[in-house]
């Protein structure tokens, strides 16, 4: 890549076994062995402001998300619907307005549960093991015929199947999650530091234009209005730019992460942190509704990929090189993540790296799994 | 309707000139008449807790949308992109970073604050004028070629386009917005009153369950995980049930609307206002992007209508009514409304009123606008 020195994102692929913990009674062992199940895990970390936070990340969530899974071994083996609690002996047997919860539901908040945990460990461990930055995450875990894709930054992840494509994320940017960020200033307008007001503007304003008329849009608005210029409206825009270049207090262009904890506005005491999110937005795909072929895939990117190339191209890349190999050839998605990489840097010429339309290539870090969701690789 | 003695529900249909402020220094006025231009508007107003917010705002909401609309005639009718601001004559012509404002956006950015400013004048009149309760409001604007269909509660619309359904609206219930509600109770824990907790539950918790597992949601997940009860947690959630019997601190179903000035938890002084919304969410239906034939149309109902229905039944009955008669009698949309209520309402038998699979009828109030799209009563 040519934004950083070294590349940032970080990958991990792992299958991870989910042991049930041991009763404290130590019952149900009576077979011997101890109760779990397996999942199939892949996940990419798009560091920025340093590798620390992503590296240790691609280490450490799937264990994470293990050791919440822990707690759910005998619920999620059972099909009869999970209990909402350990009931007291002599409690009525049917509450009013019961909720039913589903299994699924479960796993979701399991991983969203997860993702918190470590956000919490990089913000104990970051002293001491010089943790530096933060990361987008995004994960896919195939567990029980399910596929829950989690997606915390900007990362994007489609699954092409059929040559339809199904997008299985969205991204958390200031401008889709501004709504969310102009809420929690208003409420809490100390965490702008007397630096930046709530409301959105379509430009700086100078100071010049006061008592004039200008188009704003506040938390609870999605259209734009015209409002008189006041005093307070002279403070840069908590929410600021357009597309890639939208920025959050004039810092960041990504709302959802893990670490982040330090980050601070340019040469100010201004807390970055307490508007990020580190929870994923969590969707699932069930693999045992449709019939797959083995051209079917999900495709996880960091937006190094999506930034140069969108849905459709990437589906095009997709089936090109898919039917260039044999169906049960292993390589061939190896083949479909390089190609995707290869095109969205580009080559080397003069002018820099250079896309085939003779448009600048990525210019930032790129990975990519291309996964199989059915023919030889499958998971059943 | 069964629910209360009287209907709540309230309605209104106008075609509105919106008319250029006059210009203070007069000019803009040399061809004798003002500039403008009319929409036409069709609004449903579902009350509870008496009727005067929704007979008010059945009154009023046009009104408001024409003021708001009256400051953009001149920007509307340009087809230029619209100005940012005054600027000043001296500024630069060009500023970094300006973001491109639609004249669509314009108009919705209208009709949000003419929402906010029916529910400011419900405040301030609601001690002289008797008002009680408050409304959900469901209103479509047809304005320069365009759709614009605001919906603030559970009212909803369909588009049925060549037997295609198109959703124009979704529902804001305690269901649909919960985080936005866990969130605010997170960072304004006062308005909760020492009575409710934020986090949801599936189902109550007895006293005697201290230190117990519980399943639990907060304003970040949408899984479920175990948590152990603290005193906290005894505590009513703010949100509970489901369905149509969710409910916001034990008290209303609805969380989007107009009015509620006065309410309270039963039985305290913890008032439910500010966990609510008066902003619609608008959405755009281009009229010139597809061809329209006669049976083609935009169906609003109150939740009476859609409680026993659903859109696919809906579309079934207007196809069904539309057909048996001719395309150009301008009575057959009147019959669809008709035809949809009376299904809807069922028929009295000696247990109560019935529909035809035997299951209860609404018992609501229910109202329907059925408004052609193409055909003889179009509007360009």
């Amino acid at each position: 890549a040519g934004k950083s020195q070294h590349n940032e994102d970080q990958a991990c692929c792992e299958v991870v076994f989910v042991e049930q913990r041991p009763s404290p009674r130590g019952s149900g062992e009576l077979d011997g062995g101890r109760k779990g199940f397996y999942f199939h895990y892949w996940a990419l970390f798009d560091g920025h402001a340093g590798s620390g936070a992503a590296v240790m990340a691609s280490e450490r969530l799937h264990l994470h998300i293990c050791e919440q899974l822990r707690e759910l071994v005998g619920i999620l083996q059972d099909p009869s619907p999970p209990p909402h609690g350990e009931l007291p002996n002599d409690a009525l047997p049917r509450f009013h307005l019961e909720k039913a919860v589903s299994h699924e539901s479960l796993v979701i908040g399991a991983i969203e549960n997860a993702f918190k945990h470590m956000d919490d460990q990089i913000e104990q461990e970051r002293a001491t093991q010089h943790l530096a930055g933060g990361c987008c995450a995004l994960a896919a875990i195939y567990l029980m015929g399910k596929f829950y894709v989690a997606n915390a930054g900007d990362s994007r992840a489609i699954i092409i199947r059929n040559g339809e494509i199904i997008p299985m994320s969205r991204e958390f940017t200031p401008e889709t999650e501004r709504q969310r960020l102009q809420f929690l200033a208003l409420l809490r307008p100390e965490l702008l530091g007397k630096e930046f007001t709530p409301l959105e503007f379509p430009r700086r304003i100078q100071p010049k234009e006061l008592g004039k008329k200008m188009l704003y849009r506040d938390q609870s608005m999605n259209g734009w209005a015209y409002k008189k210029i006041e005093e307070d409206d002279l403070k840069f825009p908590l929410i600021f730019g357009e597309g890639k270049k939208a920025r959050m207090m004039a810092t960041i262009g990504v709302t959802r992460g893990l670490g982040d904890h330090d980050l601070k506005v340019f040469s100010s005491n201004i807390r970055i942190k307490p508007f990020l999110s580190c929870f994923p937005e969590v969707r699932v795909y069930d693999l045992t509704q449709y019939e797959h072929c083995p051209d079917d895939v999900l495709v996880l990117g960091t937006d190094g990929l999506w930034d140069v190339t969108n849905d459709k191209e990437v589906a095009a890349v997709v089936m090109e090189v898919l039917t260039s190999y044999e169906p049960n050839d292993p390589c061939r998605y190896t083949m479909v993540a390089q190609e995707l990489v290869l095109r969205s840097r580009g080559v080397l010429k003069e002018r820099g790296w250079r896309l085939p339309n003779d448009k600048l290539g990525s210019g930032d870090d790129i990975s990519v799994f291309v996964i199989p969701l059915g023919g030889p690789g499958n998971y059943t």
